[in-house]
């Protein structure tokens, strides 16, 4: 887009949503250089903030009339750069269309336009004893929107799932500017489109209305903290309270460096400064069983050697536990300048092993890694300490961090589990695929992207194959040497 | 295919396979003419049988390059025709890939070949705890791989998910004859191919390898008959039971005309012939919790008017109640010359609505319909009871299962709930899906299938804006008449 573009799309975006709705000094523009991975960054040609479907359909209409590659964004709370403009792509926010539409609580479903948060959906319907089961840790600032395009988990998705098995429905503006609804009926007939959609990354086009399933609240909740002096004793539990049969609603794990984390930050729960790691367990279900489930769930816990157990006693105790964890990103800032969060996933039984990886790499650059985990799941999420203001740290902790994410996939895992490929681990992506494989999935895109104008170049990167043989292409152009 | 390329492919195959792979004179054909859908029949026009992946690969490659379209086939067990060869295409049998390669218990998952019958994976990890959940009701004699390809559901889906949410990775020969592995690592990067492939029906590709979850088997399971004079009592109860906040592991419902079959069939439980309904409700889970949600079912039935309730006393008992319901399809026979299997999806709150079309459908053509459902998800399975011996009972009972689908996504619904298209449904989808819709699964389909060799023309009917626009073409090549 040069400046005659540039100058003849803001006057159009003008017209079409108002003024107020369309930021292109860049110091408004500044404020979009990143989302919640702050390592690359890039200025967007413009910010438009469309209020309803049909403007969000004209301004991508013209867009693919004038060929001009645009992004969708959510509240950027993003963790793997996907709302990033590298190139001075047109980002599109959808914060204005933050609206509850509709809530069907016999059939257990809620209709949200794309800017509407996360949390706000459970606080909604809570006092009809229904809530939203996607909890990312960011739910309380993440919009429904944006944990469609990333397909996002949180700590409770061991028992309920991810955000792809809440949705039902979609509307969607194709990178083309058409309109078309997706699924709103029930096992709708043909290809799973909502599935291919759902942690597609903005990468096929703009969700502009969501109709998710609600869950009725479970009737009792419990939740323990089991205080370990070895993280290797932690895990084995994990492990055991799984094979034991019990599916908890949460089972989570913190090891020393993200302890001293979490208890540095603004929720501390008085967390034994020396311990190796805490596990934080929660059943819920039908009140007269949960006890007995705790119970086997302390009998594995003591199997391991844990050092002290704690059953919550009230619902306050949990949220204080809940808080404390769910904020053990942001209190890292506590004890380092600066830190990069990672998300890998493993088979549970690795547990161990990629642990150890872990710190072997951390040895390795000299850097510090706490680890947080979904471990019920084998959701990893590395947190890696670094301070930017020491020449090559922040290059050494990229490192690190891609280091940790080929221990996942060596160990028979995946580089992402909720937070997305974005643009950080793009190149990370052949530690899972293969060339045919990759260029499967490009073509999946253009089904719905052709052109590549939406969140363009994200997630995939180039299949080595293409590069070849288009260098084989202009190579023969020449007269051959031989 | 002409009789030449006929001989030849025959010629090749059985080089390839060997001659007791290979199917092609007309009286072993005939065996092959339909699967569980016997409305449409075709001959194929010659049946294989490759024994491992590799020979699979070669075959597809073979039919790739000649194109010579084909069918991939389980058991045969289908319902709405997806196996069966309208045209004369060549049937690839997965039968002889039938093993059980691999149970990881740690990790909770097993590998088996597209042959493997689905029952026989919960009878090999029994002794161990473990089972796998999808339960269609033929299961006895269905085959993973076929289960795959319809994503199919079963009784229990209602708590725990339909295929879909139980296949973890596949490998996979595409119809060029590629072979590719997709998922197979927790929470696979990239578009959700598995998903897409899942319940494509045969047109993506055939399926060679699936890894499933396998789940720890419950605690406990307790199950109650409740016996209604009135089906629309009963469906209320459906609704309350759910509204009440229980997931019941299933919650089936049998009608009048149902309860008649099955009481005729192998395996009656001595239902009074003067019910109106029959609902089967069966928990499951931790031993401590069980009693209260039966104590809660028990609780909602009589308050719509329970004419009965028996609570299951040994899981023998259990078991013969489940035999009687599991094979109510097949009692239908002893009722009824022939019937026809319908398979459509309801919101639930919609169910008293639909059952009164239903009953006007069956006045309209004097045809007896019964009623069975997995009720607690809206999966509605009509039963069109008919002569073929009397003319015009056939075309009348097609018809009126269309008229039932239609009024299920009328209501709000689907047009199957986990019988798949096939051939059967194919014109029904324009309940569903209009043009643009049609056309962008059929974009889907090229992606894996460009040359629509494989299972051709199943599922997706033509777009009718395809056939305008062809018919443009043809027409404007004449000189205007205007």
């Amino acid at each position: 887009m040069n400046e005659q573009e540039r100058a003849a799309l803001i006057s159009a975006m003008t017209e079409l949503l108002g003024a107020r709705a369309v930021l292109h000094r860049y110091e408004d523009l500044l404020a979009y250089e990143c989302d919640g991975y702050t390592i690359h960054k890039g200025i967007p040609g413009a910010v438009l903030f469309p209020a309803n479907t049909e403007q969000v359909a004209a301004a991508v209409g013209y867009m693919h009339r004038h060929r001009i590659p645009f992004i969708p964004r959510g509240a950027g709370t993003g963790l793997s750069g996907g709302a990033t403009a590298l190139n001075g792509e047109v980002v599109i926010s959808l914060v204005r269309m933050n609206k509850l539409l509709h809530v069907d609580y016999l059939n257990r479903k809620a209709v949200v336009q794309p800017g509407y948060i996360n949390l706000k959906l459970s606080n909604s319907i809570s006092s009809k004893g229904y809530y939203y089961a996607p909890d990312p840790s960011s739910q309380a600032a993440c919009t429904i929107g944006g944990n469609v395009g990333e397909n996002a988990g949180g700590a409770h998705c061991l028992k309920y799932g991810v955000t792809t098995n809440h949705v039902l429905g979609l509307e969607m503006v194709l990178p083309t500017g058409e309109t078309v609804r997706i699924g709103g009926v029930p096992d709708a007939p043909g290809y799973d489109l909502l599935g291919i959609l759902t942690g597609s990354e903005g990468t096929m086009g703009i969700v502009t209305e969501i109709t998710v399933r609600i869950l009725k609240k479970p009737q009792a909740v419990k939740t323990v903290l089991a205080l370990y002096d070895d993280v290797n004793d932690a895990s084995l539990a994990v492990s055991d309270i799984i094979a034991a049969g019990i599916v908890p609603a949460a089972l989570e794990m913190m090891d020393r460096t993200a302890i001293e984390g979490v208890e540095s930050g603004n929720y501390p729960v008085g967390y034994p400064r020396d311990l190796g790691a805490v596990l934080i367990v929660e059943v819920d279900g039908i009140e007269a069983g949960l006890q007995h489930q705790i119970d086997q769930v302390l009998e594995v816990c003591r199997k391991h050697n844990v050092r002290e157990v704690r059953q919550s006693v009230s619902a306050d105790e949990r949220a204080r536990w809940w808080a404390n964890r769910k904020t053990a990103f942001g209190a890292m800032g506590t004890i380092s300048p600066d830190y990069l969060v990672q998300d890998g996933v493993i088979p549970r039984s690795t547990l161990p092993e990629v642990l150890n990886k872990v710190s072997e790499i951390s040895r390795k650059y000299g850097l510090r890694i706490a680890n947080v985990f979904h471990a019920g799941d084998g959701n990893l999420h590395p947190l890696i300490l670094f301070d930017s203001r020491v020449p090559g740290q922040k290059e050494d902790a990229v490192k690190a961090g891609s280091e940790v994410l080929k221990a996942c996939a060596d160990a028979g895992g995946s580089i992402t589990g909720e937070h997305g490929v974005g643009i950080e681990k793009k190149e990370d992506m052949r530690f899972i695929l293969n060339d045919e494989e990759i260029s499967l999935q490009l073509r999946l895109r253009d089904v719905f992207n052709a052109d590549n104008l939406c969140n363009p170049d994200k997630v995939f990167p180039q299949p080595a194959r293409c590069v070849e043989v288009k260098r084989f292409v202009a190579a023969s152009k020449e007269p051959a040497a031989e």
